[in-house]
């Protein structure tokens, strides 16, 4: 059965693709706000399944990129968005056929829904990461041999830059600067392909995974346990499998600033318990690594996943606060971004972290 | 009379243009190696001139863009300039029939020849200043209405971007934003343009003048003495018509540094005669402004340029050294670089200097 999302639909949706967005991904109301208006307007968009998609098809990304403290500032309009799209469509030289997210994060697995809507073409139900990561390189789709470029960076004053590099590495880089110096929040068209490499190289079923979350949560929170609803669900999917809570507590201590082009910081958090455990977790737009007592309990590609401990809304790093109550969820990332050219891409020495990646369920199964 | 350029003239048109960079515009020496080689193997290209530039034709600039400290490191190779044209066109969807130099300097009056015999296409004797200058917008071009945008960006690794933008000033922020990520030394092609705009908007007769200064200084060398010979053959051109020599001195202070995309800096002079009289020449990129005593007698867009006090050989910012003995001459800059637009894009204020501009004759007078 081919998934539909309607205007009811979004808020699950979105609060879903919050959670796998590991703090990051863009913040989810203010995307579902765009989506919904653009549904309003023109109706929600067809959803491909992957197995939908012609061979020959001709896809992109469109996507939010920058740092996700300055998202809630600069709010999406929609015509930036569609302007993104058609610079990059006159340059290719042709229009596309579908949308694919980039990722799924709060904002970033709607914005594609919200301008197939304005442009009534479908979206497909799949991504590029399961999950969502802070550079352009860091995705399966690159991991794949689809390359990121040419890549359209558009503001909010519809200047726009078309780039074209050596590597989806430099290409991210010419990125990142002209996004900072463009006020670090612009959107992106990128990762053209067709739909034989999306089949490959994409993380199929992801909107419908992160609605299926939204359901989970908002069931366990009429039945009194919606952080149990959750993991229950992830485990149930084939592309996750494994979810569990590895910490309760509340947060002493937040340190978070937007330099370099990301929102960079850590937060440690004290067990409500009383134990005296301690846990640590750092970001980069996303949530990198969980440290419990100094030890590491879980680091990237894997998903670290804040959620209140109360109602499992997640948490993205702009909204961390002092004194939060939080659980923190760790999910083990889809295959496709388990294997050693991925950990390359987007594991712990990506992001400059020393540990060695292990396997969730090796370390779950130290406990 | 059409002027011809030959090999033998490139040395002339290199140390003329250098002249006229006022500072900047790229090292003479590799502009002229660069040029040399490509009339070697291609022969060199037509020269037109602004009267032969058919209405209807399509033209563009291209030029060396960063700080001139940078591009004596980074030596240019010319694929990446073709490489630069070859986007332009491809982003335009058609061939330009013939090239304008953006500015007079060193090496960016040289290099439109060098990709010219490469391409086979004509150059037009003019350009976009009458002179150099460090930004995008700061061009008689963008004066008269004729957008800078789309910018196309290319480095030695042929990486690549092409920039719209709401305003050049924009541009140029994108622009230089991107050459600083990118090695600061880049190629840029621009200001796409046809061939009636370029005749109300270019300075006329620049490489025939750049040349003709050459000519000058080496027939002075002969005489004895180059400054005045070049003295005198600025001041019988239309274009120019007053040109003076306000300084002998040494340099005895000098600082400069690569900083925001630019070489900027300041350097003191103490005057030759014993008199204790001393000036000041700051420049970003080009020289800007020129106090004697602590009392502006020249600044932009007028020209400050300074040579060898022996040769006459001009020297670039990135030249000057401590102890070198130069003069400061000064020369009036074309006239539709010195209307209000134009002085409202390229004069005093708009490189934060407080002085008014005074047309140079008037300076001169109170001498």
């Amino acid at each position: 059965m081919h998934l539909k999302i309607s205007i009811e639909d979004l808020e699950h949706l979105a609060r879903g693709a919050a959670f796998l967005g590991t703090g990051g991904g863009g913040d989810p109301y203010i995307g579902r706000l765009a989506a919904r208006e653009a549904f309003r307007t023109y109706g929600p968009p067809e959803i491909w399944d992957p197995t939908d998609v012609p061979d020959d098809a001709v896809l992109c990304t469109v996507a939010g990129y920058g740092a996700p403290t300055v998202a809630i500032e600069k709010l999406i309009c929609g015509d930036e968005v569609e302007h993104c799209l058609a610079v990059f469509e006159r340059h290719l030289g042709r229009k596309v056929d579908a949308l694919i997210p980039a990722e799924i994060g709060g904002s970033n697995s709607l914005t594609p829904l919200m301008l197939a809507a304005r442009r009534r073409i479908p979206v497909v139900d799949a991504d590029g990461m399961g999950r969502a990561f802070p550079e352009l390189q860091m995705s399966s789709l690159s991991v794949h041999n689809i390359r990121s470029t040419p890549v359209v960076v558009v503001d909010e004053h519809l200047n726009s830059a078309i780039i074209d590099a050596e590597t989806d590495q430099v290409a991210e880089q010419m990125t990142r600067t002209l996004a900072i110096q463009m006020g670090l929040r612009v959107f992106v068209a990128c990762f053209v392909m067709t739909g034989r490499q999306l089949k490959e190289a994409a993380i199929w079923n992801t909107l419908s995974i992160a609605l299926g979350i939204g359901r989970a949560i908002a069931l366990g929170r009429q039945q009194g346990d919606p952080v149990q609803g959750l993991n229950d669900y992830l485990c149930s999917t084939p592309t996750y499998g494994l979810s569990k809570t590895l910490f309760d507590g509340k947060i002493v201590d937040l340190r978070r600033e937007t330099t370099k082009g990301f929102s960079m910081g850590h937060c440690v958090l004290r067990a409500l318990d009383g134990s005296g455990n301690e846990a640590e977790v750092m970001f980069q737009n996303e949530n990198l690594i969980l440290k419990i007592n100094a030890r590491m309990r879980a680091v990237v590609p894997d998903l670290i996943c804040m959620v209140d401990r109360d109602n499992a809304e997640p948490i993205p790093v702009q909204n961390l606060r002092y004194g939060q109550r939080v659980k923190v969820i760790v999910v083990r990332a889809p295959e496709k971004m388990r294997g050693d050219a991925a950990l390359q891409v987007f594991g712990p020495a990506a992001f400059n972290i020393r540990e060695t990646y292990r396997p969730l369920q090796a370390m779950a199964g130290s406990d």
